[in-house]
């Protein structure tokens, strides 16, 4: 049985990663078999259906892949609502952090947490993300911080992979921060990490990628190196927390390491923009941290007029940013970073598919490629920047399944 | 039949309109009887309850006054997101109107719409509304600046009154703008305002109050004052758009008309605060505008300081801010503004009762006052400011009626 999606009102598909055209087709068509994308076209030029096959009228919908959100820490256990009251009131969220909130805090809860109830509350936050219209979503460890919780995070990511109707990448950040008990031991834990950790995770094939928090009063940039290093020879890809608070040179490193994404980048400097561009290393833009943080946004239109490839992603966490309502960063985005529509539905397509190497998996709409996307409740992508906390999806597809449906058509739109 | 709601973790409620104290009960209850609450307190000491009245558990819910908008324009046709791309690509708010864009096109849409389609349009806002937990709801009309449209937006709002289960205010913004064919003639559309539109809503009692955007380029003070008297001597309160996008003095205005209260603020001056802190009127705060027009945000801290009484509400409307989602606004007060919990929530509840005349009515939980009150799914008011992407009203009464309930109890809680 083939699925056909006939008369889209716009059907929007970058071509590729980077920053070239989108192709917008009006009154288009697409055809789905079992879990691809078969035809994609104009309307008129659509093969006929057969007795048996699934037909959908999207008329009046906009229709884009499947969106990914390729930079989250969704497990966790624990609320810093006050930590977030008190920076309102002035204080630092490095200030916070030295007086024994920030990352630390959430590790104590979360390893006092059992992997039954982190699955319990991270669940709901999964589906969460579908009904958005995310059919390709990356989860972090990180809160764990020692060898037995940072795995029991990675099983958990894992169950989730497993139950969920959508593409799930773990990554393995046990370079988060230093835990209370190596506080006075650096390097004591970075040899955990490496001889430790690292194997383990390799060995249960429990992430795809390592990513390190490469920032001052964190790991050093020759510290990140050895722990990327180390992870790259165990087999896994890498990525870094890169330039976030500071310019330590997280992104020169993450296009040295040929790294998946250089991911914040607040404060990278002429030098970083330039290595990301001349590298394959996508740079991972998170606005909701910058807006959460109150700090400077990342300079989206210098790395875009020098050539990188740039996507957006949530960053939810507890601590930074708890936008968990993903049209948000794309306004974001356009607001505060000056990216025009077309560069934000690259960047939470093909680019963010190219940060979890799957571009040729996913990203975009095209004969071959995973039939992953959404048909929206808007009249165009642009409606969707402007007015984001709606949530406009209208049915998502991931793998070809109908996996979350709006009973609701055209509510609170601008009509 | 009395209502009993036993058990709430925590109930929250200002005792009084501007920012004194808000007062904190842990394991608290509250009866309801008829439209009205009769009795609020800890729960050891609730009395009990008979057969047939109605026991509702609030065990680990916050409990809080219905919150009030007390600024909206959410009765309109028309989208104008590519309006806000413009503005993302460097036009100024300003440039768009002048150039034909801005209200001008949503009063031409809003003509051409039909009372039966801005309701059909109108209504799931307003439901969108209510299930975030507010129970009084200002509407302006403005987007008809004809004296036959403006009574249609004003009859619209009166039907939404009627028909919905929470309070609805309306207010009658005829002087939100010039209208194209009054372009070259200010004074006769401000004489048709006069002398046509006000005798006629005041007449058919269509608003409770009116206002005036009192601005450079669209109404002067000296305009703006002789409207408002107008409005005055027909018996309608009056507000005032004020100092928004220049320092005008309306906000000096507003406190020398007793007017009940000045919005949004932006460029208010220091005069213009102390007049407002020795007067009745409310400051109405919207930084949701604010940020949607990426402007500096008004001076909340200097307005509390010198004594006025801040409220908070949503300006939600086509052009100058998108955000339908309450508690967005409850965040950006936070961490944009630097107000407190405790002045966020006078400012949602009984100083936005205060800018409707409605402080005798709501807007505190204690005998005597509308049963208007929300059962939060959250650990803490706290929680709600730094969590405010997703919905955590719980239970929802208005006038002592259940209105909304979530089906979802903790989905996607911090815990």
């Amino acid at each position: 049985m083939a699925i056909f999606i006939r008369h889209c009102k716009q059907l929007l598909t970058p071509l590729a990663p980077g920053h070239g055209p989108v192709q917008k087709l009006t009154d288009a068509a697409v055809i789905i078999e079992e879990d691809r994308i078969t035809w994609v076209g104009f309307d008129n030029d659509c093969p006929p259906s057969e007795d048996g096959d699934l037909v959908i009228d999207a008329t009046g919908q906009t229709v884009t892949p499947g969106l990914i959100d390729a930079h989250t820490h969704l497990v966790f256990a624990g609320d810093r609502s006050d930590e977030f009251i008190l920076r309102t009131q002035g204080a630092t969220y490095q200030q916070i952090a030295a007086s024994g909130g920030g990352i630390s805090r959430t590790v104590t809860k979360t390893r006092d947490t059992t992997a039954f109830d982190l699955l319990r509350t991270a669940r709901p936050r999964v589906n969460r993300w579908i009904s958005q219209g995310i059919t390709t979503l990356e989860i972090k460890s990180g809160y764990g911080l020692s060898t037995e919780s940072e795995l029991k995070l990675l099983r958990v990511i894992r169950q989730l992979k497993n139950e969920s109707s959508i593409d799930i990448s773990a990554t393995f950040l046990g370079a988060h921060d230093f835990p209370v008990e190596f506080k006075d031991n650096r390097e004591g834990f970075i040899q955990k990490i490496i001889k430790e950790m690292i194997p383990a995770v390799a060995s249960d094939d429990l992430a795809e990628a390592a990513d390190v928090f490469c920032e001052s009063g964190v790991f050093s940039v020759e510290e990140s190196r050895q722990i990327l290093e180390t992870a790259l020879k165990n087999g896994l890809k890498v990525k870094v927390h890169a330039d976030e608070l500071s310019p330590l040179g997280g992104a020169s490193l993450a296009a040295e390491l040929h790294a998946l994404s250089a991911d914040h980048l607040l404060c990278i400097t002429d030098k970083g923009i330039q290595d990301l561009a001349k590298s394959e290393t996508v740079a991972m833009l998170l606005p909701g941290t910058a807006w959460f943080l109150k700090m400077p946004y990342a300079p989206a239109r210098k790395l875009i007029e020098s050539g990188a490839a740039v996507a957006l992603a949530s960053d939810f966490n507890p601590g930074s940013c708890t936008i968990d309502q993903f049209s948000f960063i794309l306004m974001l985005a356009a607001l505060y970073m000056n990216m025009t529509p077309d560069e934000i539905l690259s960047a939470v397509t093909v680019n963010a598919a190219k940060a979890l190497g799957r571009e040729l998996e996913t990203g975009k709409i095209a004969p071959g490629y995973r039939a992953d996307l959404v048909l929206w409740n808007s009249p165009s992508w642009e409606h969707i920047i402007y007015h984001p906390t709606l949530n406009h999806a209208g049915k998502v597809f991931a793998s070809g399944k109908l996996i979350y449906q709006s009973e609701i058509w055209n509510e609170c739109l601008f009509l």
